[in-house]
């Protein structure tokens, strides 16, 4: 049974008072999808239903379009299978299938020879420098800013289909936000107009109005933003980007709380 | 200002009573980022910021490392540069940004040479063969059957931070469910499982713990499966597809109420 959760200590915040405590974390880790020897597509996803997960893949994408037509499917984890690398599923189909396969070419991020989250996250952090900041934020400040992040919803109150993301000073002087019905591009939008203003990413806290994927620390590591802050929770691969590329994460901050994951000395109030 | 937000005409269901009503649904649309002239990502995204869009996500992936990179960013809503097509943003970079740009493949669905929705979702149909079954089931079914949904959600209960997705014949003697980070991979997955069992798709209902997006609704339409009922809302261009490939989608469904989108006479006791 693969692990889909993983213990950590945290630092919980509530009502003005820090605890350490352990939490769980869903995680995150790459699935290389392997076709006919060749890698083909890498997935970002919680581990278990490997086989599942690339065949419905392959099913929904219109490459496979019978069980028929997949002559071979191997997950690693499968004891008859030792030589296989980790993550990766090994699928072999018919002449017919594979003929529909078009062509793709897998992201640097995910050349790595052996696919694990934690080789994947060394092999991003040779290439992406740590967050240099000096920016501090008090909680309550930081809680004061997520108060605000309805001010970006007004989308989503209309409709229901869309994710928030802004970017503010501590002071909240500066508050840019952008919505979006993904949460990558509403993070690329209010990213791209900090850049086209000028501002100083490194003096910035993004916001969240959902989840911390590996995929969302990385864009703020990469455009140099000290501090992360989401409405809900960051996956095991986030926090291990984040701890390297020195990155404030905070999850669940709302309603006079938050979880302290990553770098807490940002916060300036509570360290310990 | 592009638009952002359209109306359209559903039909509302709470406690066994339908109303035809307007509803508001977020707009989705493609957007093709064109580097050097040439065609190089593909976002589906919410009109808006366009230019910011572009440029955060070429920032966020490590391509462009600073605003004076960019020599040139253009979108055709500018009046300034009537001979660009729609939903492109013409990107010109330094030569070291460019290099940076790696190999990237447009998928096949994309390849329309004007890209807005209308003809990103024609191009589509003219290859996904329409959702043909006769299934139906009745509003307090399907009702029953999203109420099991927190079934299918034991990491999201710990963590907060997975989507579940369950494939379910009417009855509910069928209840196939999987969690994954993102909602594509949980879709996968228990289609993926559906297959493996060599289940008749074309008799399951998908449940959704999240929104529908039109990737969303396509993987359903190619996997035939004929009902799609989330806890949240779908895009205009899940509706769009849904239409055109004969797929029932319901939005909203919980709490004894939901709101039907499109062919609606799936749902045996509500047609008008």
């Amino acid at each position: 049974m693969a692990d889909t959760m993983a213990e950590i200590p945290i630092r919980r915040y509530r009502q003005g008072q820090v605890e350490l405590v352990q939490d769980r974390v869903a995680v995150e880790e790459p699935l290389e999808i392997r076709l006919a020897g060749e890698p083909f597509q890498v997935l970002m996803r919680l581990p278990g239903w490997e086989k599942e997960l690339a065949l419905g893949f392959l099913y929904t994408e219109g490459i496979v379009r019978s069980l028929e037509e997949v002559t071979t499917l191997h997950f690693c984890g499968s004891a008859t299978d030792p030589v296989l690398p980790p993550n990766v599923v090994d699928v072999y189909l018919s002449d017919a299938a594979l003929a529909r396969r078009g062509r793709r070419h897998l992201e640097v991020a995910y050349s790595s020879c052996s696919l694990c989250a934690k080789e994947a996250v060394s092999e991003i952090c040779r290439k992406v420098p740590k967050v240099s900041s000096s920016l501090t934020i008090t909680a309550a400040s930081l809680l004061a800013l997520m108060a605000r992040l309805p001010e970006a919803q007004s989308i989503f109150r209309e409709t229901g289909c869309t994710h928030a993301v802004a970017l503010a000073t501590a002071d909240g002087a500066v508050f840019l936000h952008a919505e979006d019905i993904g949460r990558h591009n509403a993070m690329d939008k209010v990213i791209g107009r900090g850049l086209m203003q000028r501002r100083d990413l490194t003096q910035m806290v993004a916001l969240l109005s959902g989840r911390i994927s590996f995929e969302m620390a990385l864009k703020a590591a990469r455009a140099g933003i000290p501090i992360l802050a989401a409405v809900s929770a960051p996956t095991t691969m986030a926090l291990s980007l984040a701890q390297e590329l020195d990155l404030t994460l905070v999850g669940f901050a709302r309603d006079g709380r938050m979880n302290i994951y990553t770098h807490p000395h940002r916060l300036s109030d509570l360290e310990k």
